[in-house]
């Protein structure tokens, strides 16, 4: 287990070693890099690289990663660091490898509607080269202008397009991957369909990099819809807005976005200028596919929502951008309420959320603590935001033991602890209560099946 | 490794302890019960069960498992046996436990789009019933009509729609597994979505009864379309049909099936009173979703069609039907023209299926050896029946090795070995070209972790 291995620190002979693989200007130990591959998007991670290392090919990651599995150095994979469970911060110390220098697309076939990438390509910049072809890869997560298709996979991302087009782990066709031996293997096809034994493409979606390092990536592309269409609908309470999404779900028409917006949010968002009014709770949904689709399905979802007493209008050009804009400012705006922040990222079943909407605001209020619930509704994903009020002990282990009282209901209720943020550093004291004790030896025994030294990525995904 | 392995034989005093797990009238060695239990869908696949037992519970087959296990016993779990790699058949004696009593939906929800089965539940009986309510678990395998859930999951078996609506991999929800110490797991979560640590259930997905027993299955749901539209599109030549599949899969339209027919297969399908008419290849095509968007859809599939020169009609009522039923009946056609057939299920990528069928075609001839070749082809999926002529060893020489070139050109193009039938039997001799040694290694040891006596389905899947 990672909790009873010892480590090696990195001593000069290793720094001299990586060097030779990857060129001097390749391996930092400059405190600016050092602070840079360490730092976190959100949370109180604390973690410290003792180098960086910089490769530009699988072969060179191959040897960075054989090197460390001999010498005991944790290694940490990273792309933009922008994970929100901490996922890419060195917290055993040892080294950071970058994606930084791994960006090429490698190849776009319109074709076979596929893309092979390097894992630093960033998402936004793959997108707008497919746009050009008429293509796109759909999970885009809300950080989608800096995440990396790297750290994309290895998260299993995804964003408010889910409910529609699927999670990353739906799109990844094949994968290379620099195993901590530093042999480099190949899963899966260019096929678009296969069955052909233990699914490891899938035990490596999803991993977090505590398997091995992706050197490159088979992603399976859609076409890209030729419209949209927004909507949204008010409702005058948390219990109408829930039971329109649940007849959205349910009939034949098909949102590709459709989020859960509360009273507190709204008022929120109106207060910081969005278009948006006061209500008890809303929902912002989108359509999208040829015109007569979107258009087809926005207006059953408008007389779903009308029939279920809804106030719902369109919204079109500046207002549509900027109900969107509003939705995706949210985490930022959230941020500002308080100095310390957790966000909670829980997925339960469709017909649980007002419940738990409802029980967490209750919870808070018990504790005394400031909460802020939205998310994607369709998928059953809230990004629920503990505000801590302070960084001091006592207001943390207030935000703490609230988290932990809404991760319970979270189980109780058959869902997810983490619908797309990952398990990372934050969520691993809640493996057990998810998986029970039984699976997770067994995630442990894969483990260590693939990497016996323990050394990716030490500290994140599996409890000690 | 399973061939070193020494299995124990089933003998009277396993009998007696069977018998009291599962009840005296739940346990036969009757020849009928044994025979019935060991046969194959197609194909030469030989084994003999030794007993079959027919457990009602979880707990039933937790402790028939840990038995087996600690006698080295083989166990085969099996559906309906409609498996046509051989899956289902007991290759290494043993016993068989057939899921024929665990057969009760034990839960639909529509608010949660999820219904909750025991594994042998068939196909047409859980949609049937979701029908009611307005909801279809779509990846429709051409044989489900007997095929039961907890094979399509062991399989992760497909059909028609696959190119729309996905495999059933993407349907997984949740499972319930006996181990084969005994040990009852559950993996996944009734969430839409997670992101929770390496992902077991897609590691049971598609296992074909290696890992475990199946005995709950969470399945996710969609809402039925509301609308079906037909199309046949005849073509003067393969490579153009091929052209019209490629624009047709780029643009926004989306086919729920789109099936390649070529000259011979058109043949065979109006000599047998189908309305099909001769042409050099045809794609039948379905759309399907709100009235609008099947209408729309199709008459985009419709101009892309007629732009690729393509002669398109639209079919409605009762042609359209006999269209459908032709097209499922080809597997029935075919296997009329030889005493022996190897179906072939390889998946390319949608660039090489003009390639690759010529190729086939080619191979045929240079050996001598008929076939006829149809699939999916949105997904790249082609069924290549291979006509051996007759049982006599060099017969089926000719057409094995034929078949194993075809294999060979399957891979170098990209492609998955089985695109929707998985291993059985009959692929393991091509597991270590398609995934190299490497690979077959880590599966191997993943295999070794979960069932450490290899008592699961002993000679599937993995090489020897």
């Amino acid at each position: 287990m990672a909790a009873q291995r010892r480590y090696s620190r990195v001593e000069e002979a290793d720094l001299r070693a990586l060097r030779d693989i990857v060129g001097p200007e390749n391996v930092s130990t400059r405190g600016w890099d050092l602070a840079v591959s360490s730092a976190n998007a959100i949370g109180e991670v604390e973690g410290r690289a003792e180098a960086v290392v910089w490769p530009a090919s699988a072969e060179e990651v191959s040897e960075v990663l054989r090197y460390c599995s001999e010498r005991g150095i944790p290694v940490t994979p990273r792309g933009s660091g922008s994970s929100t469970s901490g996922n890419a911060t060195p917290v055993m110390g040892g080294i950071v490898i970058s994606t930084r220098r791994m960006n090429r697309i490698l190849e776009v076939s319109r074709e076979d509607l596929l893309a092979v990438v390097e894992p630093g390509v960033v998402y936004e910049s793959l997108n707008s080269k497919l746009r050009e072809l008429g293509l796109f890869f759909p999970p885009e997560p809300a950080s989608g202008s800096v995440s990396t298709i790297g750290g994309m996979v290895g998260n299993n991302s995804s964003g408010f397009r889910a409910v529609k087009y699927g999670v990353t782990r739906d799109y990844v066709s094949g994968l290379e991957v620099a195993l901590p031996s530093g042999e480099i293997i190949r899963l899966g096809t260019r096929a678009p369909k296969s069955s052909i034994g233990y699914d490891l493409v899938r035990l490596f979606v999803g991993s977090e990099g505590t398997l091995g390092f992706f050197t490159k990536i088979t992603l399976k592309l859609r076409p890209l819809p030729e419209a949209r269409r927004t909507g949204i609908c008010y409702a005058e309470s948390a219990g109408r807005a829930a039971e329109a999404i649940f007849d959205v779900m349910a009939s034949p028409a098909r949102p590709s976005a459709i989020e859960y917006l509360d009273s507190r949010v709204l008022r929120l968002l109106s207060e910081s200028g969005y278009p948006y009014r006061e209500a008890g709770a809303a929902l912002l949904v989108e359509t999208d596919g040829t015109e007569r689709a979107a258009e087809d399905d926005m207006s059953r979802i408008e007389s779903i929502c009308r029939s279920r007493g809804g106030d719902f209008r369109r919204a079109g050009g500046a207002e549509e951008e900027k109900l969107w804009s509003g939705r995706r400012a949210l985490g930022a705006l959230v941020a500002r309420l308080s100095p310390y922040i957790i966000v909670g990222d829980v997925d339960v079943p469709v017909s649980k959320l007002p419940w738990i909407v409802e029980e967490i605001y209750g919870l808070g209020r018990e504790a005394g603590v400031g909460l802020v619930v939205f998310g994607h509704a369709g998928d059953g994903n809230l990004h629920v935001n503990i505000l801590a009020g302070g960084r001091d002990p006592e207001s943390r282990r207030r935000a703490e033991d609230l988290y932990a009282r809404i991760i319970e209901r979270t189980i109780e209720a058959g869902g997810a602890v983490a619908g797309e943020h990952g398990i990372g550093v934050e969520k691993r004291g809640f493996m057990e209560a998810q998986h029970g004790r039984r699976v997770l030896e067994l995630m442990r025994r894969i483990k260590e099946v693939i990497d016996p030294s323990w050394i990716m990525n030490p500290g994140k995904l599996l409890p000690d």
